[in-house]
């Protein structure tokens, strides 16, 4: 499609994609065994979504242990430039989904 | 999850959502049938993203038509504040992705 909106949603909306760019982007972690363990995703699962923000260039792998080698996964700039879109989820949620442990689910 | 993000993708992070909510919010197309043919999506898979997007809050289903019963789907506040996410997303992909027949993939 040549709707742009489409377009982003080719390479960011799969399930977990915006939650690794959250992670990457706005809170900094990038050793994949650190996002792991935070999002509680399935090792294989993050692999794929990591692999497919780097082939879009998103993402930049870099390695940060020899033995064993490990790797960490870099924003770069089209990473980084979706942080407006984290922000207004972000936003939305704050103002429209329910907050756990609250009974208040909206603005009215 | 308590994270404002993770709470507005388990609404709107399926897919054809985000495209619903574009041809909704952004363009007033509103009626079943209009909807289904200009997304190119199954109706049992419209019909289910419809129901849960009326079930959270963000269109409201209202009959237009008597004989045969047709339905249309008209965004809420809540359904109208997701514009800032769709321009977000819309942004991006206008900076980032590919523009079918050119050779241009980014700002660089």
């Amino acid at each position: 499609m040549a709707c742009p909106i489409a377009q982003s949603l080719e390479i960011l909306g799969e399930w977990w994609t915006p939650l690794i760019l959250r992670d990457t982007v706005l809170f900094g972690i990038t050793r994949f065994d650190e996002l792991q363990q935070k999002l509680g995703i399935a090792p294989t699962v993050l692999t794929d979504r990591l692999n497919k923000l780097v082939d879009h260039g998103l993402l930049e792998r870099r390695r940060y242990c020899l033995r064993p080698p490990r790797y960490e996964y870099v924003p770069t700039r089209a990473g980084r430039d979706t942080e407006p879109i984290l922000e207004a989820l972000a936003a939305w949620g704050r103002s429209w989904t329910q907050v756990p442990g609250t009974d208040r689910a909206s603005k009215d």
